[in-house]
């Protein structure tokens, strides 16, 4: 079995894939009860994953009408999993952002032809891990809360 | 813009990837519209993928619920995605991919003290694109249809 890294450490992890990684899977359903998953691109804005899809995508549709959502990354061997509360984001009043996620993925969805949504989630909950001996402490974020940074220094764990 | 693969050569590379991978991301949806997602193993059996989660999981519950599910695979920049019919397979019934699971991973889910249940996702579409140059011809196969083995000889591509 291969030794698990302390939470502290998957934590680290985390953040450094939200920060670095481009893209993530995106799962949704409709209010019938289908799930659907697709890749998205996201810029991590240090406390939520923005997103954008066309408004009349079903992903779009099923984010804003659940009121939550679920995002995964980068891979099956490493494992981060966002749960929380999706709001829509009026890019007016969040121009900032929104230049940074364009700048991030030269690409500007304001400039489309059809009309994109700009979407956070904004995790309450956060699961990494990427070997079975991680799973028991797989929760690095509860209730918005990074386990680092509410369980006490790094020396402690 | 990157060149973009023929479809011919994304469905070999689709089916490549389902007999070399271990573990797919699968989307399940909840009866009242609550997605969800996790990596689960699986086994690529040359027509259906074949999964083992506990029986109890909200993962299992909902997929045999809906009787259609939705698995990607391996990252986002090399998107599989596979959309099809839910089936619970008979261990006893099907010993021998049962047994393949479990010679495949290492691991036989018959043996833990949990109940598992194994399912089966039958693809009838495949999408398969690393680049947006690709996004226009990204269905590999449709209605269970390869389309490397409806469309003719390579040589037409």
């Amino acid at each position: 079995m291969t030794k698990p890294r302390s939470a502290f450490k998957r934590a680290a992890h985390a953040r450094h894939l939200l920060e670095s990684e481009i893209d993530a899977w995106v799962a949704s359903a409709s209010a019938s009860g289908d799930a659907h998953l697709i890749p998205l691109s996201f810029l991590w804005d240090g406390a939520s994953m923005v997103l954008s899809t066309p408004v009349r995508s079903r992903t779009a549709r099923d984010l804003l009408r659940a009121g939550r959502g679920r995002a995964a990354l980068p891979n099956t061997r490493d494992v981060v999993i966002l749960d929380g509360p999706i709001e829509r984001i009026d890019p007016d009043v969040e121009a900032t952002v929104i230049q940074a996620f364009a700048d991030r993925h030269q690409w500007d969805p304001r400039l489309e032809s059809t009309e994109y949504v700009f979407i956070r989630l904004i995790p309450a909950s956060i699961q990494a891990w990427s070997v079975d001996s991680e799973l028991a402490t797989r929760v690095v974020m509860s209730d918005g809360e990074w386990a680092d940074r509410t369980m006490g220094e790094p020396g402690l764990e």
